[in-house]
């Protein structure tokens, strides 16, 4: 075994070596020796990871910024992290996706299931935008870029870097244009046979969510002939799709007259314009004013932003959830369906499932839970962070 | 308000009300005053529910057999439980399979999600199978059977009575015909572009289940040319889809010839009996003689039987799941998927997925949690209920 090119970080005897052979993707700033040298070493540095009796466990980034001190990049101790290795995991992240679609549009890696810590890509076509979410892949952002392209043949390659864990980790916010050229506009995004306009350099995150495809796919199914109310729309989602298989109409509600916009060109590429509209405004406003006036849908779905982000935002946004619920309910018609969604990490699956049905109760409705649906595919979870699932669409009937 | 023609059975005064208000389906023994009068009614007797102060709550069955010893039939207390009534509950849940799937081959019942407490009716085509697992639904079963002919137009009904629950509820065992007349053999069930074989009379349960068709068809999209096991295959659930879907061959194991028999008529149908094999055997010995010939499968599926029926075979149960994992996760190629499923009540998620991702430690290989299913929309769950969702079907990449 030839000795390590990387510097040594050690896990204090307490800490269980076990979890580490045994995959655990992380080692949080208690488990790790933090002497001088340990602090002193820059935020991304690639090290080696041994246990209590120096035995070497994995290759690790450091980031004694960030509570999670060290993240697990190869248990192979001998591995090089270099573009070779990039571009095998890329790959094995390529061959996932073209296995589920056929075009390619999608969550090329999702980070520590796809064994790049903090990584996230999206794939746009001949577009993608990496958010290198962590501070070893910002030290590492070029041999990155270069792998993508390598592997995926893309164009483009984009820096998005407005991540909510990058502050976690001491990096910057800047958006940056790492390979090719920048796409003149939004770029449309076939998506279950609708067409989605991604904003990749101005909208939102990577400028549209893979994440809930088959919630959407879902949705179109009950949708048939319908009716549908598509609440915090953002780029039209759940409406376009409804279209596309089609519903009878689609009004789009979102506070973001950008994300509507795009909404509206997205339909007009799906060619349904004539069947959708959109209603600017606050969504508990317009579901309110909406209820006051008696209006009925045959599908209302409702995907709101993570009122829950964090553990101290738990009980306030259980409660807006409820309050969706709430609103959203009288507007369902008899034996019509209503999907509720939460991106948020703190309110796990039974607890926002809670606030839901109580909302549907205190909105006067009965209900059947007919679906619960997750992120697609796209979006792995790492078998040791599965209770990390952040995104949940629950779909009832209502009668 | 015309007094009710029911018998009135009462909560007692610590027992809460509210919550049959805000829609709990069932009232324990313990939560209702058991006099001689209410032992005395016989099981199924339909009576009206009451509060401590003599108010109204609901309609309800009761049966002092069962521990759940009254079942909401109707929070409107003036409804009558009569021939109307069902037929207005089967109309319901009609209109859902209606807009969710294309041929009339689903759950058509599913119990207390349905407003039909204890019941199940499975629809194949024509032929509909009741399973009354409570005893006020065994007490109107001329009814309910009249009324599912008239909803549905099936010509024949037959009775399924081997469900656990009728135990339980003090119910026969004995199975019958009750209109029109039992299909000559297996009846061909067309699902996710694949033929399957159901066996009404004398196969497991209602001779096919519906619960896994989503997954089913999630597995379908990772096989083309794929090489499928399909362990404890039943009628060739996994393996027919993926072949109809165009996997390169398929391996099915389950030990009643009886299941493969029928497997190997619906590969037939489906026209890839030259690319199917059946293999009886017990499916841990089966899996063990596989590893240690070196076999590998892109797709393998372990559907077992409930191996944690309920919480004192928990314990034992996970071990189960957890062996099923270690020994299905060697015979996976690299790059493969392993999907793994439980039906046990007893074992949630969470537990599942943790035993799942011990054995597919303990297997030696890493993986990637890329799907996690749940049963049909046709299987709609009660809002109060959800917890009870018994079907987990978890897919793995790995590497």
């Amino acid at each position: 075994m030839t000795p390590s090119p990387y510097p040594v970080v050690r896990l204090k005897p307490k800490a269980q070596a076990r979890t580490i052979r045994h995959g655990a993707p992380w080692v949080y700033d208690n488990e790790l020796v933090t002497d001088r040298r340990t602090k002193n070493l820059q935020p991304g540095t690639i090290a080696l990871l041994e246990d209590a009796e120096r035995k070497p466990l994995a290759v690790v980034a450091v980031n004694s910024n960030s509570r999670i001190m060290a993240r697990v990049l190869d248990r192979d101790v001998q591995a090089a992290i270099d573009g070779n290795w990039l571009r095998d995991r890329l790959a094995r992240a390529l061959a996932l996706r073209e296995r589920l679609f056929e075009a390619p549009f999608y969550r090329l890696v999702h980070a520590e299931a796809d064994g790049l810590p903090g990584v996230v890509i999206d794939r746009f076509g001949d577009v993608a935008v990496i958010q290198p979410n962590a501070a070893w892949a910002e030290g590492l952002l070029d041999e990155l870029c270069a792998a993508v392209v390598e592997v995926t043949g893309v164009k483009t390659v984009l820096k998005n870097a407005t991540g909510r864990a990058r502050a976690l980790e001491g990096l910057d916010e800047e958006n940056a244009v790492l390979h090719g050229r920048a796409p003149d506009g939004p770029v449309p995004v076939p998506m279950n046979g609708a067409t989605y306009m991604a904003d990749l350099t101005g909208g939102q995150k990577t400028g549209l969510f893979y994440d809930q495809r088959p919630n959407h796919a879902f949705a179109a199914r009950l949708a048939q002939g319908a009716r549908v109310l598509d609440v915090f729309s953002h780029v039209g989602g759940f409406s376009l799709v409804c279209l596309a298989q089609g519903a009878q109409s689609a009004v789009a509600v979102d506070g973001s007259q950008a994300a509507l916009d795009l909404a509206a060109e997205g339909a007009t590429q799906t060619g349904v314009a004539e069947r959708f509209e959109t209603r600017r405004g606050d969504a508990f406003e317009v579901l309110t004013e909406m209820g006051k006036a008696g209006e009925k849908f045959d599908v209302v779905i409702c995907d709101p932003p993570a009122f829950a982000p964090n553990k101290k935002a738990l009980e306030a946004g259980l409660r807006a959830y409820e309050r969706v619920a709430r609103l959203a309910a009288p507007l369902v018609a008899e034996g019509g369906f209503l999907g509720l969604c939460s991106c948020s990490h703190a309110a796990d699956l039974s607890k926002f499932r809670g606030a839901s049905v109580r909302g549907i109760g205190r909105g006067g409705r009965t209900s059947q839970l007919i679906h619960t649906g997750f992120a697609g595919a796209d979006h792995p979870l790492h078998p040791q962070l599965a209770e990390s699932g952040y995104l949940k669409s629950l779909f009832f009937r209502l009668v």
